[in-house]
């Protein structure tokens, strides 16, 4: 799926459809014994349909490949998926040393120190782009709901502390529409989002260009976490918390968005494999209900609410 | 389930069992929340069993674990284990230049040219060795269905080209005890065979020293090409089935272990994920039987039988 993503099979059927290997091999310059077999593995996973016409194998995208594999598909995840490919799977090559060490992976992989762990992560401006897409995709079809899982409409000052591109911004605006959202964000992350994601010219989105693990943590409704706990270990976590609970008046929350991991810390499956690559590509990992309740409690935060949205990333809210 | 075999948890937990995950993590020398989040994920996977006792968790193999994935199992994948983390897959994480540019990635993965495949296979005596247990232990839990498809008793001489460690040389003298069989291969494998290997002290089985794309084919009544084939481009198997042709006489056979794509080459998965590897790692691929069917008959050969094992390796015979 990532190297017919990569090659541009799925974009290449989506804008002319019913093409033979060969002619798909020499469209995307590549060999065609290679195309051939791709092609067929990818009509078994039922990524492509096959049909035979005069004796020739006509391939084209499925339903799912239109929506999730094109670039131009209503569902995208075509940069999270490069990112994997090209990313994730080489750190997961050093599984056994992220485990020796317990630490992440990317001085091995790429050479790069990650002392400063989103130095690493933003290592080029392709990368980050990339990167940001990335994210933008994931929350394009979890965002709503996150976004849905309480009731946000008594907190119109939002804040979306790493809130990258404003998608989760974006699904804030549309489902509360007297809400106003502050994407709280690097310098260099907001000179991309701006360049890249036009759409964020929408006067109830702004950005606020800091570090919020030096910066004060201006003054809000709610705070949005979302994918960034999950980065860092406890204490870092407590340190972050322990700023939005001094800078959060009385009745004001956090809405924490990760997943969750069961309270026994063995299910599901895809929490437990995210919380490996939180170790294999960050400094954290995910937690239970129970883990996210003592970072809180440490931080001050008294008041909290779990929510399963029954897909992969959930929702908590803790209130001051 | 690979790092868990390299890191050793399934050998130490053979030994001693109902650990608790930082007990294994210091014996193994790992850090104690990787360990952890290793542990829990190989008890979601099945590969091993949870207890609690004294709210601690202790952990110990399952059956699949202790017969497959210890070193000491009966029926131990280890080293193929290991040598698909190691090898197989750092090469696919060059899949898509590998279908580009239709060729095995042995230079970008490890920095080795393969215009000599095997140089590239047995890089140094390690890999050789790792690679040798391997397919010994592929046979050892496919060999007999391979070797018991067809009724080999009217071939009493044997020469199993690259027969590697005598594998299904041990198969062949259990099952037919009236053969003798003679192992093909270079001497740097020889070599290691006799050094790693002692059960050969056999005297039904010899070996034959020799490279045989370059030198004569000796005289026999059936030769074994198990795992051959699918490493070569049609060209060089119809010229080494055509060398075994002619040193053939009427009667006598060759018997082809691979695994079978179907005629569309559209499954099964496993055979097609196979042969995909084979542009991966190797110059060739899986074949349907019409495929086999046709580079026999270049080579000569009018005479073949098919028969699917249900289980990864299927087997051919063909006859003078």
């Amino acid at each position: 799926m990532f190297t017919a993503c990569e090659l541009g099979v799925f974009d290449l059927l989506e804008s002319e459809g019913f093409l033979t290997f060969d002619v798909i091999a020499e469209r995307l310059g590549t060999s065609s014994q290679g195309m051939e077999q791709l092609l067929d593995i990818c009509v078994t996973l039922k990524l492509l349909k096959m049909e035979m016409k005069r004796e020739k194998a006509l391939y084209q995208n499925t339903e799912l490949s239109t929506l999730y594999l094109t670039k131009t598909g209503t569902k995208s995840q075509y940069n999270m998926l490069l990112y994997m490919s090209k990313t994730t799977y080489s750190c997961w090559n050093h599984l056994t040393e992220a485990i020796r060490e317990g630490k992440n992976q990317y001085l091995r992989t790429f050479g790069i120190p990650s002392d400063d762990l989103f130095e690493a992560i933003y290592r080029s401006e392709e990368e980050l782009v990339k990167f940001m897409h990335g994210l933008h995709e994931i929350w394009s079809i979890n965002g709503r709901d996150v976004i849905t899982a309480f009731d946000l409409s008594p907190f119109p000052l939002i804040y979306d502390l790493g809130g990258c591109s404003g998608a989760l911004a974006k699904e804030c605006i549309t489902i509360y529409p007297e809400c106003q959202v502050t994407i709280f964000e690097k310098e260099e992350v907001v000179q991309v989002a701006r360049k890249h994601f036009p759409f964020l010219e929408e006067p109830r989105i702004s950005f606020h260009i800091g570090d919020f693990f030096r910066d004060p943590i201006p003054k809000a409704d709610l705070y949005i976490l979302a994918r960034i706990l999950h980065d860092w270990a406890d204490n870092k976590c407590v340190q972050l918390l322990t700023n939005i609970h001094q800078a959060c008046k009385p009745g004001c929350g956090v809405l924490v968005v990760e997943t969750l991991l069961a309270e026994d810390k063995r299910g599901p499956l895809t929490s437990q494999l995210y919380s490996m690559n939180m170790l294999v590509q960050a400094e954290g990992k995910e937690r239970t209900p129970t883990e996210y309740r003592k970072i809180f409690t440490q931080a001050g935060f008294q008041d909290f609410q779990f929510k399963k949205t029954g897909k992969i990333y959930d929702a908590i809210l803790a209130r001051k």
